[in-house]
């Protein structure tokens, strides 16, 4: 990890995290991964979410959405603060989310947990979490595990990951390969930083404006522990309504990597998509990071959702539907269209 | 961690594991995890597998049968010799037993590879060995996380879960309630530690012994990585044929706590199991370990699986196709049988 000088703007690779290793690894992943697959495969590696369904030949049948997820570096900032009860949370939502972009509901939930020597107190506050967050969902947490592995984690510290199974009839799943030029980007605002960036957050809060966790942050009203440990929200809620009437065509869950890795996941070859910045009101948080960071502005990008957690493709048509559906669990912004071409291109300047 | 003086045995407990406080929270996850619960849920957590149907009112429909787990301290070997090609079959082939011990066969496993900074070259070994395990077992590799952590692994460490789903007709699930007094125990030889007890094993070799990875160990011919990383087996081509022919009644994964702990969970109330222990022998790397360390008898048999992987249950009647059907896939042994009462008794001496 190179430090920066104080003049220089942080970034995320920077900050320690190679997005550019992961991709070139990914990739011979994915080939390895086609190694293994066996009829009831239904989907690539790289999607939101891993299809498989027992019944191949049947065009209605069950699929199962499976996804895995971790916490990443937020677990850092529990860890400092002794605030436990959280990241289960966090980590069940973002994995329900991850399988609601294919169109999938929850069924099921199991977690492992990792630490160097088991401190029961903090465990049982961890699954507290867990078990709010499936509870919240209507996910079951089937099993889990506990791992303890001495000189392997730093005293106080744990690892924790969840993977989730959701289901979805195979003719209801959400296609890119539905989304057509014109169809219209509604966003689903965020809770704060979700569960990306952290690494990033982190240098801004605890390196370059050296707060602590119980400091109130200038601007925001809040302490440091409450801005960064908000709940990544879960979108089962508002979404799940929208797919029971077939009103949303794709969608992208916006984690690691931001609008410009996240939301061409959604969209099939030959379309891209033009967002509007000044469409919506980019949370005070991503200013003080740009700012007190002096993150570049493609790193901002990358790095951070900038208020937009989940972003859904939807046809001019469906659009008042769509909205009217959404006002009950908060605003949807139209940020923008599909257009010809491919990524993402961000268009105007952000409200002031 | 208590560091123990040469003259004394190391424990399980004494290189930093303790079960005992595991336990205690596991009460208090078990409690937690059943606020949870929905209809589709058949299982308590704590069975090898959690088990979950879409259908809770077909008494023949489909279960899904899921476990995760991690690959424990074994890591540790591996990135000392760095040998990454093997901990991933590792964990597919554990993830694999604790299904099939419920009468599951795999469907899809998903992992999360968690590292401070991502070394490319290692993650794709570490895959490459998931890609083996999936493909021996028929079993699609659907997904995965990986993570990269800065500051919360130690430069060449890294973390490895997994988490498979499987299916099991539901009329087919095997069920500890079936097993009666004067049942047989068969089981089925290990290929060396499986993924259990490398926290002892490891102090014994590396600071008792002082040997390196590399060095060969008396009386095994063999050097240290190749025993240590010996990979843990899989079960599944040995006892489907049984599954298919209905004539296992219950089983066993020996995982961590040994035989004591694991044998009782696929038994039901009122039976234990009486163990005959010269009826197999225990292969020459136990010995070693027991003298080397000077390791009291009961953590030899709670933290190792003393040459016994998986432990099936199975009616007199059918003992003798059990045991033919076993030839092609080496040996079984019939190792002791279920009595009224609880728990498991070790009777007579090992061989010599």
């Amino acid at each position: 990890m190179t430090e920066p000088t104080e003049r220089e703007g942080l970034t995320y690779e920077g900050a320690g995290v190679s997005i550019a290793a992961q991709d070139r690894a990914l990739v011979e992943v994915k080939r390895l991964a086609r190694t293994t697959f066996t009829p009831g495969v239904l989907s690539e590696i790289g999607s939101f979410g891993g299809l498989f369904t027992l019944e191949p030949d049947n065009p209605s049948g069950t699929v199962l959405v499976a996804s895995a997820d971790g916490v990443g570096t937020k677990l850092k900032v529990a860890q400092m603060a002794g605030v436990h009860g959280t990241v289960g949370e966090d980590l069940v939502n973002h994995c329900v989310n991850d399988i609601l972009v294919q169109g999938a509901r929850p069924l099921f939930f199991l977690d492992y947990f990792a630490s160097g020597h088991l401190e029961p107190g903090v465990a049982v506050q961890v699954i507290e979490g867990l078990a709010r967050g499936c509870r919240a969902n209507g996910c079951a947490l089937l099993g889990g595990e506990t791992a303890e592995m001495p000189g392997f984690y730093q005293p106080g510290e744990y690892d924790l990951a969840g993977f989730i199974v959701g289901s979805c009839r195979r003719d209801r799943l959400l296609r890119r390969e539905g989304v057509a030029v014109g169809d219209l980007l509604v966003a689903l605002p965020s809770s704060g930083l979700h569960t990306n960036g952290y690494s990033l957050a982190r240098r801004v809060f605890f390196e370059r404006l050296g707060l602590a966790t119980e400091s109130e942050v200038a601007g925001l009203g809040r302490t440091v522990v409450d801005v960064l440990l908000a709940v990544h929200r879960s979108y089962l809620a508002a979404v799940a309504p929208l797919l029971d009437e077939g009103l949303v065509t794709s969608a992208a869950h916006i984690t690691g990597g931001g609008i410009p890795d996240n939301l061409p996941r959604a969209l099939p070859a030959g379309v891209g998509a033009e967002i509007l910045l000044d469409s919506w009101d980019e949370p005070a948080l991503f200013r003080l990071l740009r700012e007190a960071g002096r993150i570049p502005e493609d790193d901002m990008r990358r790095t951070f959702n900038l208020g937009v957690g989940m972003i859904l493709v939807v046809a001019p048509a469906r659009l008042g539907a769509v909205l009217e559906r959404l006002v009950p669990h908060g605003p949807g912004w139209v940020i923008g269209r599909c257009v010809a071409g491919a990524g993402v291109r961000f268009v105007g300047e952000r409200r002031a």
